[in-house]
């Protein structure tokens, strides 16, 4: 599959983005004219540098309200096109995208359009150029694909083909198997958007909160799958107005597009092969679907969903106040490490490593470099997968950065890389039996889960600084295979966060994801790890014995929770007093407590009854102001 | 006019809430259960810190999903309204808000409602509670105020009421003059939220995008013209859910919400004036409207829109820069101050005062306490008023914090305040001539406008924080008459800037508010004041041959622009040689250029040929890309 993006999708200079899309590893680009007109660049620069650069400079775009118009406007329409196509013939682009008239339409005709379109077409052929005729969502007569195809179809030139958009397509909902019926010939463009489903006008949607393929809610890969059915073998690319990613460092930004091209050309491929499931090829056997198109599509190493968390790993200078509410917490000390500053600590199959370092390289939610954190943070999480080596080669083609981890020899190495807050994913070998064999490299006793409570991480929760939180979406989704869940907004004293849980099917790993508001980015700001026991009421009473500091709930909690669920009041009374939160919906019962933060970590204790499924959202806001209390305070 | 506000308005806790609704001047509060709920204050300790702080407690909020419901949900419900009636005689309070049912609802039937709001109302007044019923924009089978009226009619009971909500209303486009017919008995409260007209689902618009009156695009005035002439006399609260309020500030968000209540009830005044024009009082004399209703609207001080602007002020540490550049754009330089630091530039009327001080204290857009710039910055802006004294007492009213400025024994004295960016904004007697009185303090040389070229402040360009650019609109709007213009998106290498021109009627006076993209805020930030001449090409010569440094235009916008306008071949080269930019449109046409950025500073030259009244946006882009490059490589 041939990639592309469209320089509109980044911030910076002309020079900055395509150098950003040659890094990412992109084959070409659109050229969007604003970028072109804003640059210092000559058009002969831009196709230098493009050459240099080994990306093709796919189309120029958008060439906007040409059709439907009256005979004046054409005229000054076609000299407006003919001045673009001189100028694409000295950037060496034979590709224009031509939109449907939204603007200074004034006829409804289709003869009439075939009319202008033709004469555009006849002047594009004068010219070596070819017209991507596109139906805008909002175009005034043209927005529906097939509408422009038909159009293209009667013009019937050589020099006018369509260019399908795959969010002006999917935001109207427009049926996409019509495509497989498409002469590929006349397909000229095809580019693709993804975003969340929203319920707005359709042109704000598009020019604000388009997204990534693999952020969003599109039915991407089916769209594709018809566009590959229909026999379209050229470039595939991205065309996204978001108003975060104009304004995120241009490179980061490039890589994440790219890294969604190459996630959806794997569901593309998926999509078709589930769909050929029964089709056979000439000798008889079963061929995969995707064979038999003139699209490519190339395939990536193949993991499923990690088994569970192998680890947490909390970064601090001083160690103290988290050893403290570790033991407090009943985790038992394993010891340290033979040759590196860092301690185990676990509580049945959860495990906790301190790692005595700075967490200053490590997570960093801030957009900007503010000064390293001596506090304690999470910095690293290990997850169990079938197979670590696989899971690190799948994790690099989609071009997560990978992080070095040193090891002496003897010692099980780790397979990792940054997510896009910078925290740490290690790929670990999942054993049956929940062990890990990397414990034997500390000191003092081994892991002995059998001897303890039956306790596992239950979720961790991350902060996402607010130019990444759609990249981390792709990133869990793509290099580690876990599902976004449908996000929740929850009230705290300095804003909405909005909470965004990747989890894999059986729930053995739950991620959440929090896009902390603006204000609290670099100051309030909390991440914690969370452990499910089978008994929490008697977890709290022997952490309140072993002299945890817990979170105070508010005797206003209380009172509110008895006229919400009329619980028992010795139930009631039992919560209150241990400070434990109560949630309740239609598949069970879920209970809960919270830790004193230390630096900038807190810890849960969860108790899941029935099949409930999700993390106490009601409660939420009552942490938040509670915790936003204390810091105001300390 | 009775004041309140509810607290889901504010961010902190209840505490810091409560306290800053007394600091801004607020009657009376909305308690939202949720801030009650995560709050270590008991329901004593609350109602005795609203008595100490002199607010009244007006509503508690919401109860949700209570009617329409099967018998047993209704048993559940009642049982957990009591427990909030309970609660709500611990705090003092007697009136409570319950929304029509979104989620719970299951039967559509009103004599049922009647039959399940008439319990609730019994069970209300045991307890001494009044219940105000609410339609949801979104309510299941109660959306519409009418309805809900109805209802409440319907059951007929002491203790049932309703509650008119301007946001429900308006968003629906229901019409607002049947309130007038409502028994303003039943009318149990009124809240106002203001919002911009938005293509969206309402709930989403209603969860995020509210604003105070004022600040958005509801007709207000006349809903509460309605309102008073129902005979409503009860408190008039604000309801506002707003992602960016909810992380600003308590304290200056309080202020901006009790600025626009008192915005509201000038305006409300003037709606109800305008409404009652040709009706007589018994004695045959004509009376003012709002005289004769129950609910008193207090004014404020009248002013007319500014007729021009006096002076802008430039701040800086280093002043060579800015004089450099003054000096090239043909400003004469009047002398210094007599005993200020302080110099006078003028050109024609337009008239520039540097400011020998560093910026630090002045204008900061930035939402931190970030280092003090001590490069050039504009810092004050003075209005020609028709009375100084009378618009200053009229800011003051609007709780605009005033500035003071130094002054010796015969010097005039200049009436200001601060804008919310922090820009001082002086109030100056304006003249028929359009001289100064005050530029008599300054030494060598009092202007002389008639001397040199027919120049003005065409307009000035304001860069906004984030957490503030709605409150600016209001601002502009309330303490200094001028009108919200329809706002523009323009895309630059960082992120959309959203653009918002505020104005007066005859265009003398032009402010454009900018609200730069999140990570330019505290970086690449600049903004800039714009001179009108009458021959633009022959003033960039001028400046050209003074050695004036400009904003170099690429030669891409120009070929761009020949395509678009298809100018005459010698002007396009003149304004190519030049580096001027050009804009067309139906009224006119639009010649500019840009000096390069001194600090954060930049000037402009604008011609208007015609009627033009924009501000050339087209080319706005180009700027920012120039600009953007510029700082790239300085």
């Amino acid at each position: 599959m041939r990639t592309g993006i469209a320089t509109v999708c980044l911030s910076g200079t002309l020079k900055e983005k395509m150098q950003a899309c040659a890094i990412a590893g992109f084959d070409g680009i659109e050229i969007f004219e604003q970028d072109l007109v804003t640059s210092p660049l000559t058009p002969e620069d831009v196709r230098k540098m493009a050459a240099d650069l080994g990306l093709t400079l796919d189309l120029y775009q958008p060439f906007r309200d040409f059709d439907s118009v009256s005979e004046d406007l054409l005229v000054a329409n076609l000299r407006r096109a003919e001045a673009k196509f001189k100028l694409m013939a000295r950037l060496g682009m034979d590709t224009v995208l031509v939109c449907s008239n939204v603007a200074t339409a004034s006829i409804d005709s289709d003869d009439l359009r075939v009319e202008q379109l033709g004469q555009l077409a006849a002047l594009a052929g004068d010219h070596g150029v070819k017209v991507a005729y596109e139906a805008l969502a909002w175009g005034k007569y043209v927005n529906d694909y097939e509408h422009a195809h038909k159009l293209v179809e009667a013009v019937d030139h050589p020099n006018l083909g369509t260019c399908l958009d795959s969010f002006h397509i999917l935001s109207r909902n427009w049926d996409t198997a019509p495509i497989e019926a498409f002469n590929p010939e006349k397909i000229f463009f095809v580019q693709v958007a993804d975003a969340p489903k929203l319920s707005m006008d359709v042109l704000s949607w598009s020019r604000h909160y388009r997204v990534f393929p693999g952020e969003g809610q599109f039915e991407l890969a089916k769209f594709m799958g018809h566009v590959v059915r229909a026999g379209y073998s050229g470039p595939v690319s991205l065309e996204i107005f978001n108003d975060v990613f104009r304004q995120s460092d241009v490179e980061r930004t490039a890589v994440d597009a790219m890294r969604s091209l190459i996630w959806l050309e794997e569901q593309s491929a998926k999509w078709l092969d589930a769909a050929s499931t029964g089709a056979t090829g000439a000798d008889g056997t079963q061929a995969p679907g995707r064979r038999r198109y003139p699209m490519e599509l190339a395939t990536l190493p193949q993991v499923a969903e990690p088994a569970g968390y192998n680890f947490a790993e909390v970064r601090a200078a001083d160690t103290q106040g988290l050893e403290t509410v570790l033991g407090q917490l009943g985790f038992e000390f394993n010891g340290r490490h033979r040759t590196k500053d860092v301690q185990l600590w676990s509580l049945g199959h959860a495990r906790v490593i301190i790692n005595e370092a700075a967490p200053a390289d490590g997570h960093d939610p801030s957009a900007d470099a503010s000064p390293a954190i001596a506090a304690p943070a999470i910095g690293a999480l290990g997850f169990d997968v079938a197979s670590p080596v696989i899971a690190a080669a799948r994790a690099q083609q989609l071009k997560a950065p990978a992080v070095p981890r040193k090891s002496q020899a003897n010692e099980e190495v780790f397979q990792g890389f940054a997510a896009p807050d910078s925290t740490e994913i290690f790929l670990c070998q999942g054993t049956s039996d929940g062990t890990a064999a990397w414990t034997s490299e500390f000191g003092e006793g081994l892991e002995n889960p059998a001897a303890g409570p039956a306790a596992v991480i239950d979720h961790v929760n991350l902060a996402q600084p607010w130019q990444h939180f759609d990249e981390a979406v792709l990133f869990y989704t793509s290099a580690l295979a876990l599902e976004p869940q449908p996000f929740a907004e929850v009230p705290s004293p300095t804003g909405l966060v909005r909470s965004q849980v990747m989890a894999t099917g059986d729930r053995a790993v739950r991620l959440v994801l929090n896009l902390a508001p603006l204000n609290q980015q670099r100051k309030t700001y909390q991440e914690h790890i969370a452990f499910a026991v089978d008994d929490l009421v008697a977890t709290a009473r022997d952490c309140r014995a072993r002299g945890l500091e817990f979170l105070q709930i508010p005797a206003n909690y209380y009172e509110d929770l008895d006229a919400r669920f009329g619980l028992a009041p010795d139930f009631l009374a039992t919560l209150q007093a241990l400070n434990l939160l109560y949630d309740r919906d239609a598949d069970g019962e879920f209970l809960h407590f919270y830790t004193a933060t230390v630096g900038s970590v807190f810890f849960e204790m969860v108790e899941r009854r029935g099949a409930y499924d999700g993390y106490g959202a009601p409660n939420a806001p009552v942490r938040h102001a509670v915790q936003y209390d204390h810091l105001q305070h300390r």
